[in-house]
Formats: C-alpha cells, structure tokens, sequence
C-alpha cells in the first residue's frame, strides 16, 4: 500500500497464520484509497476443478430456495460453488429481450436456482454430487422440477442466462437497483417484506430479484411499472432506496454488500450507520491521511 | 467492543458480504485487548461431520511431507481437516514420557504425520477419501508407511500422542519455545536450515519440531543437550529466540503464528517489523486509545 506520505506498507506476506500486532491488511481492503493505495497483492491459488456440474432448478418460493440451500450445503459442502437465486420476472425478462436464449425449465414455477458443483476429486464426483443434491430436493418436495446441463454448451446456456439478468433489464425502461445483503436465513422475510416495501413507493413497480443466495447477497432492483413515465419513476430513487435500505438494515443487513460506498452512498451510510463506527472510522482516516488528500470525499 | 471511553461499538452482524466503510472487527480482532474489550462474537456453526477418518504416516523428509500435503489436499480438498507434523524426537519423548501412549508405527521414519478427513457426506465418503489419499502417498513412494486408526479409541489415541507432544518436553529438561510460522512451501527449507540454526547456538541441543503443516505453522521447541545443565541452557532463551526468527523472518515468516505478542514480544516485534507497520499501528492506538488505558504496556 502506497500511504499519503509516499511511504510503502509492504505486507505481501503468503502465511495462513499470524498474530503479530493489528491486521493492518484488512483495514486497507475496502477502503477504497481512502487511506492508502493498494498496488500490490498475494493470492492464493487453487488447482482448477477436475468435474463441474451445473444444474438449474424449479422452486414455489425463496423459504423452499432456503431450506434447499440447507439440504445442498450439508450434501456438497464446499463443492456447491454457486447457489443463485433467480426470480420469475428476470428469467423472463432476459427471455423476452437477450437473443438466443432458451427456457431451461417448462412450467410455471415463480423462482429458479442455478445450481454449481465443483469437485476437485473428479468429474465422475460432479456428477454423483449434483445428482444426491438434487434427489434431495425433488424428493423433499423442495425442488419442483430440475435439469442438470447435458452438456459444456447448456451449462454456458444456463451461465449466460444468469449473466445477462441485469442486461435484461434495460428495455423494460427505468429501475431502481439495490445491492444488498442479509444473514442467509433472513432472504425469505426480506423478498417476501420488499415486494410490499416496493409497491407502496410505486404502485405496480416490478421486483427484479435475483443474487447469490449462499452470499445472503440479492441484486434487489426494481423496475418502473408497465407504461409508466421513465423520468417521473426515476425520480423515485432516493424514495425507494430508503425504503429497500430500512427494510434491509431491520435484519441486521448491508446496503452495500458488493459494491461500496464511493459518494453515492457515503451521505447514507453517515446518517444510518451506527455513531460509535462512524467516530471510528473518522478516527481512522485522520489517523492515516491527517490532510485528506486520498481519494477525498468518498466512504466517510 | 467496549472502547476506552465507555462506548460499545456493535458489529454483531451475520453478513457474509458487507462493503460499507473500513473493516473495523478485524482490527479489534488480534488486538489483544489493546483497542478495546471484545465481549461478544457471532459465530457461523457447521454441521458434525457424517464421517471422520484418522491416520498415522511415516515419511522420509519434511519435503516428502510437503508433497504429500499438496497431493492429499487436490484429493480430499476441505475434507483434509488435520495434517499434523510430527518430528521422530517429539514423538520419541511421547512415547518415553506419557504413560498408555503406544507406537502407531514400527520401523525407522524420521517424520511423522497424524492426518485427519472428515466428510459431511458419509462415513464410508470419509473411509474411501482417506485410503484414497494414503493410496497416493504409497504408490508416490511419498510416504514410507501408514494405517489407519480401526476405531474410535485408536483415533482418540493418535490424537492423545500428538496433543501430549508438549507435555512429553518437560521431563527432557529446559526447552525454548518458538510460535512460528512461513509460507507452507518453505517448510522443508525452515526444518533444515532450522536444525543447523539451534545447533550453532547450543551444540547437542535437540529439536522438537511439530505443527500444523497446513498452516504453515510450526511448534519449534529447542530442548537442552542431553546432560547440559537447564539454567545455563535456559540463559540462551534469547540467543536462541532472535537465531530461530531471524531464520523464520528470512522466510517471510511470523513469529507469533498463534499466541499473539503481549508483553514477551513486544520489544521484538516494534525492533524488527516494517517502521512503516509499527507507526500505522501506533497511530491507531493513539486514534482509539489516546490515553493508553487499555491492556497498556501489550503489543505496541
């Protein structure tokens, strides 16, 4: 890290372990160059999955999609590499609007799964894993119907329809994103709280759901109704943003779970969060950049 | 965490993902006390596993253990949950000193390793990934021996050798301790350039070398020359001590892997970190705790 003084905090230590003094590391990761800027890093890598399966899946409603997440963790362990959680409305946006798009699923379920397994052991282990973890949903009645990709090119299909919920979005005119997370027992409540949220600020306002359900992280963005005014609904924003943002922080959530706090959310994030962290924080950043000079006006 | 001023700051989210500020828990995380009093925590449970298997190998060299390491990690990945070193002389004292303790292996290695897989799958998953990565050590020629504890009580009595590892020191006389760690590759080169390090300060002293490989993390304990008189080899705790870091740091290592710093290792740590690290760290302790009220005269 490069500090305001010029000076280098080398820290480009590759232990697993270590216990000597404050974990200065952690404090600069997600600072956005408030304090210091990071030039350089060590990472470790893993040796590439020898099997990989994907799997998309049918579910009646987000608590089945939770109960699910449960059944599939305890079977796959740290082999469930992906657990995405996708609304009816963005499947069928992306549908409508990305060209060469197939429906992986027939009928009429409101919520689907794209479901990852990564074995390091084998391919043979991907597959008899993806099968026990689907099994255990079908036969639960959890899973209302499922696929597993038959091929390289329908688990790219299944990707790309995921990949381009956001994308999807666009030709339905304006929306009102929200990047947030909640502990991953509490997504039932908060889906099932945010469609009643939304319609009060905009009667007929479209929930576009979807996220990484493992993460307790949903990409919550909220379209403009059929026919309405683009400007007039945008114009919503700030409205609507405290009301998805209050209704995430009642459960203990985030309202930046991937993205940060830049300037966008800085005003907010010193208005709701909690006085004593923002004094820290402050604390902080005169501590490490008396004169302000890094990245000045944005995170606090 | 309860602050110097009386405060509380509250950080008991259950987030997985959260981007909002500066990462301040993982500051008070470590901090020995020194920032503020950490008196609650949120802790993730997992499931028990379904199955758990433990081992006894015999190897040749640490560096036959580090291949081993990372041939038993692409097999069973998570699964590996113990992958402890054993040195022939720790386990020789065990075996002299603790009473009930008997040898999980016959013939003549100079290395040991106690290896555990537990499986939230199976208990027969467990059984198949554990033979599977032995199978792998034998057919490499990487490992010279092994079994496979046949019930509960033998694994329990692996387990009891290896925790019992410390105590078995005692009756060997004085012995310096070090808490280090290195990157999990240089493990062989710390084993050997450790030996000829303790040897240089006390001809005939004898390394007791154990630890969480894995990690990257090493008991190095020194015991006295058999015969030598303990006080005399005592007096060399700090010779010793700056010997075995200084090896420790020309890894890139750390010289507190697990116990922290407190007093012991205070002059130490500001004498010979980054000057760039220990101000950052003073100017958070002035930031936090401008009056020096909590756990004064510990780290920093």
């Amino acid at each position: 890290v490069v500090l305001p003084t010029g000076e280098v905090f080398d820290d480009l230590r590759k232990l697993k372990k270590d216990n000597t003094g404050y974990d200065l590391k952690n404090l600069f990761v997600g600072a956005e160059g408030t304090l210091g800027i990071v030039t350089a890093a060590v990472l470790k890598l893993f040796p590439k999955p020898k099997g990989r399966e994907v799997a998309f899946a049918g579910l009646s409603s987000p608590q089945a999609a939770l109960e699910f997440f449960g059944r599939a963790e305890e079977l796959a362990g740290n082999s469930l590499t992906a657990f995405e959680l996708i609304g009816r409305t963005p499947l069928e946006f992306a549908l409508k609007h990305i060209p060469g798009l197939t429906r992986p699923l027939q009928g009429d379920l409101p919520w689907y799964l794209l479901i990852e397994v990564s074995s390091g052991r084998s391919a043979e282990d991907a597959k008899n894993l993806i099968e026990q973890v689907l099994t255990a949903g079908l036969d639960t009645g959890l899973v209302g119907d499922a696929v597993i990709a038959a091929s390289l090119a329908q688990a790219a299909a299944f990707w790309k329809l995921r990949d381009e919920l956001s994308d999807a979005q666009k030709p339905e005119g304006g929306s009102i994103k929200h990047d947030i997370s909640v502990p991953v027992a509490s997504i039932p409540a908060f889906i099932e709280q945010g469609a009643q949220v939304a319609e009060k600020v905009s009667k007929g306002a479209r929930v576009v759901c979807f996220g990484h359900m493992g993460d307790g992280n949903l990409h919550y963005n909220i379209s403009q109704p059929v026919g309405a005014d683009k400007e007039a609904y945008l114009a919503l924003y700030p409205v609507m943003n405290k009301a998805v943002h209050d209704l995430a922080r009642s459960f203990g959530g985030s309202i930046s779970a991937e993205h940060g706090i830049g300037q966008l959310k800085r005003d907010e994030l010193i208005a709701t969060a909690p006085p004593v962290a923002i004094d820290l924080m402050r604390r902080v950043k005169a501590a490490f950049d008396p004169a302000g000079i890094m990245n000045p006006g944005k995170v606090i």
